[in-house]
């Protein structure tokens, strides 16, 4: 089994990049490890100041028995900063390192590593560990009693309703004050902030058709609960995100039926027409979902421009929501031949930072964010691309019916060097400080539940290892600690059965927690470096590493040919567990790792 | 040896696509080829209109014994259409057919195919052969006797100066005069046109350092000498290309004088200050290139906005010109947080198309241009990277001898796949509308010889059957066809030596001839579909398709295992030689071609 610890590496971490968030025109050091086995003579990195390209070479500053340690002063003379290496050794070819790792032939310059002269993300968000609320079906207080009229209004543990438009429509009253009542269970699981999804009043119960941004529902229990779930979760020192709408309103959003009745209005503005008033451009057709348009000056003061927007007033006491997630993040502000999509978000992130330094801006996307990720101003993206859908592809159940989120087809099977190919592609383009800003997630409420996917709690658990030891936030979707099943978007946001307990997996619960304190207390599982070290089809070793330690990560979908690392180029004397198994020594001056599963294991190396 | 002919296809081409440049929100067809042994049961096409995915199953049109075609309607929803395709099969796996090839694991979208809704390059362009022409050391017509003060006066047979900053002023006095008078070798070589090296008044020999756009430098004849050549090379039915440097002016130019002199001046905003006067950005830090601030509207004004600029008056009669090459087009407009290159690229194509809709912008880039090719407005670029670059690695002389453009290494050694793989990041990464009017070249004047890199005739005519095989334009910088010698950028730019027929390479030259007759004969050659057939480290084999005709090319540049391919997955009885061989008939149901080199063949299947 070829394991790459003699593969020289480099990524956007403190150990390799000096300042992730340099201004324009400083200088930050870059520098990259050489395995002794790499064959590595002369290191240049390549630059594209002005996009011409310049090339220098490294200074090896330091060598021991496992790796030297290369460097050199790069200039952040552009906004974006990109740039690669060119490994050069004894015979007649050449190896580029790039972010797509190393590669023998000519690279095109999208798996650059990059690095922004733009204001950073906050510095608590790489730490954080999300857990997200649908808030009609997390937790009903008792305390509020509003039915509107269009709610079919369910009990607790009713049935979720999965035909439409009655799916919309079904109501179960969960409300913010039952999210605060339940903020020891959340807290017991180790995340240190919640994300929920909209709660402004809407006509449906997702809430993503708001009818207004200046008050939170009412069947929420109105802004007083907010106040009172932002003052509960804030006093234990937990974060609170919220969820924005900028592609679109509610077609019951007092804007829009005022744009319906006058085409020269203001209010008309910030819509797109296709035919005044009946035919408009809408979120992927629904017509209850009419889409902005962002050329409107009026739009943007509104949601998101200055201290009366919308985006700016919620960050401000008594609220003090600290940040938002931008629903369909991907399209808003984009229509044929307009595209406004890097603007807005550059302006949400300039109002949000006036606000407040540590303004958390998180971008809903689809499929490949990495442009947006490198030019317009989100923190991060929901990284499916770069994390869920790779590895729902490499731990899918047998039967493989499942949906492939957002492709209508059932979930492919993808082995391990298919699989990190995948990760690489997304997380490879995307700048450093962008990919640990990221949430990861397995699932959400717009998915298959990943237990679902997964088709065993085993399995599950080796996605949740991935979760909670990879670079980027992890996002746990509310009730997949307890293992809840769902077949799709729908099931999958069934009201958590907070009193029936034969429903709680509380194994999964177990590990969910081990693993939370596993990164809480190893900031390089957080904000370390990623190495792959070992890339089978059943079986991934990687490490991540800081200036203080060292971690090795195992994970298994099944039965695996054993792992044997040669300690001399690991680096280590001793593998230390931390969880899932038992110390290791090395035998023969090898580590041999356990080669059964589905499991995993994290060791620190000693 | 594996060859190919299994794997789906698709590609720009008007085989492919119905429109390589539809008007917005029109739709088009795209279609793809999908071999009987592909195992492909379903194909999809993924599209991303307003950057939103969305999946559309293609229709099978037809099937025959070697293939079935599928094809979908695709709307041009933005100005810029991304798309990919899912390939299914009857097992677990997916396979993505990108621009980049078929790839079994998630892929980004820069390796989506792409069409442009944007004015298309003019139709002349991808079928015709240019021929390069530094001024200075083509033709001496001795009617012009003009030397300026700062010109170190050459003889026409002298030794090149390769002394700086003596290399800069040796002066040989090649004239315009002096092209016209040899348009015969040009037009017998079969050139369809020619690009010119920059012909405005200069105190340079290369004349990048203009101190004018508002005439030809007397010391090349003056306007009347570029009025008799345009003439005579039209009356020929040839195409003449200007070089045009939108980055920078010389230092000499009385703009930047009127700039120095006064910091509030309107000439002052046109360059780029760090300490006025004496301090200022200039083309790769040479004091003598200061750089242009676009931001100046007067200097966008002069030189390509309306019908007044520079880019506007030489392509109108008695001028007339064809097109610009846009000199450093990578960085032209862009400084640290300025970045208009896109808007500068537009703006020169519309003046251009304004006044004439035939006229073609070529930008110069160094490295990955495939960015500036979608969202700025040339036509091409010049591939180095996804031709030069990669062909130069495969077929450099054995003791690689040779600087790599634009790196400070030996030129490596690649082989065959890697040589494809460097091919296809690149050209897959171009709309292919930009690809075919991009252009090929195998060196110019900033280069070493290509015949100094190949370092032999055979292995040079490997790479000349590749520049004259492959979609886009062949570029053939004066001498190369003649088997001229240069070991650097200035001792390639050696007079052509007219009159020392010792110095003619008259093989190299008659198999110039016959290629270009070859490709200008077979449209297939220069618009058709472009399939990799067979991928190994000495030989690659390449098939141009169009509706009419298709046309399999072998090139090796060493003897290798004979390729052998199945008559009916390549769906042809025999093969019929243009060049470079015999005809090839089914031997056993397979066509087995030679396998000595360096050497080429171009058949076509009958």
């Amino acid at each position: 089994m070829r394991d790459r610890l003699d593969l020289p590496h480099h990524d956007g971490s403190a150990l390799y990049v000096s300042d992730s968030a340099p201004s324009l025109g400083s200088s930050f050091t870059v520098r990259v490890r050489v395995p002794r086995g790499a064959g590595v003579a002369r290191v240049l990195v390549r630059t594209t100041p002005d996009a011409e390209p310049e090339h220098a070479d490294l200074e090896r500053t330091s060598e021991d028995e496992v790796e030297s340690w290369w460097q050199a002063e790069v200039v952040a003379h552009n906004p974006v900063t990109n740039y690669r290496f060119l490994l050069l050794g004894s015979d007649t070819r050449v190896r580029w390192l790039t972010a797509a790792g190393v590669v023998g032939h000519e690279v095109a310059d999208d798996t650059d590593f990059r690095v922004l002269a733009a204001p950073a993300p906050p510095s608590w968000v790489p730490d954080a560990v999300l857990y997200q609320v649908f808030p009609d079906r997390f937790a009903r207080s008792g305390r509020v009693d509003v039915w509107p009229d269009w709610a079919l209004r369910a009990e607790w543990t009713d049935e979720v309703e999965t035909r439409f438009p009655d799916s919309m429509h079904q109501l179960y009253g969960g409300d913010l004050h039952g999210v605060a009542e339940h903020l020891d269970h959340v807290e017991s699981l180790g995340a240190t902030g919640m994300y929920l999804n909209p709660i402004f009043p809407a006509m449906e119960n997702h809430r993503y058709c708001a009818t207004s941004f200046d008050e939170v529902d009412p069947v929420l229990g109105g802004d007083e609960a907010l106040v009172e779930l932002a003052e509960a979760a804030h006093g234990r020192g937990m974060r609170l995100i919220g969820d924005l709408t900028a592609n679109h309103s509610g077609s019951d959003h007092p804007w829009f039926r005022a744009a319906q009745g006058d085409r020269e209005s203001v209010d008309a503005g910030r819509y797109h027409w296709i035919d005044h008033p009946d035919s408009y451009v809408a979120w992927s057709g629904v017509g209850t979902l009419p889409k902005f348009d962002h050329r409107s000056p009026d739009l943007r003061r509104r949601l998101y421009e200055g201290p009366d927007s919308v985006v700016a007033r919620w960050l401000r006491p008594p609220f003090s929501l600290d940040g938002w997630r931008v629903d369909a993040a991907n399209m808003a502000g984009r229509y044929a031949d307009v595209d406004l999509t890097h603007e807005m978000a550059r302006a949400i992130r300039d109002t949000m930072r006036a606000e407040r330094d540590d303004a958390y801006l998180l971008a809903e996307h689809n499929h490949d964010a990495t442009q947006d990720l490198i030019h317009a101003g989100w923190d991060g993206t929901m990284n499916y691309m770069g994390f869920a859908r790779p590895i729902w592809q490499w731990l899918v159940r047998e039967d493989r019916t499942v949906p492939l989120m957002g492709v209508p087809i059932d979930v492919p099977r993808l082995d391990g060097p298919e699989v990190v190919a995948s990760i690489d592609t997304f997380c490879g383009r995307m700048p450093w400080r962008a990919r640990v800003a990221s949430l990861n997630l397995l699932g959400s409420h717009d998915t298959t539940r990943w237990r679902h996917v997964a088709g065993s709690r085993e399995r599950a658990l080796v996605g949740a290892a991935m979760l909670f030891t990879f670079p980027g936030v992890p996002s746990v979707f509310m009730g997949d600690e307890i293992g809840l099943d769902g077949h799709d978007d729908l099931t999958s946001r069934e009201p958590f059965p907070w009193d029936d307990e034969a429903r709680w997996d509380t194994e999964t619960l177990e590990a969910y927690r081990a693993l939370i304190r596993l990164r809480r207390a190893h900031p390089a599982l957080r904000t370390g470096g990623f190495r792959w070290v070992v890339v089978e089809d059943d079986v991934l070793v990687y490490l991540r590493e800081d200036g203080a330690e060292r971690l090795l990560v195992q994970v298994a979908r099944d039965d695996h040919e054993a792992v044997a690392l040669a300690a001399d180029a690991l680096g280590a004397a001793h593998l230390q567990a931390l969880t899932g198994g038992a110390d290791v020594g090395a035998d023969g001056g090898r580590f041999v790792l356990p080669s059964h599963g589905p499991r995993h294991g994290v060791w620190l190396l000693a």
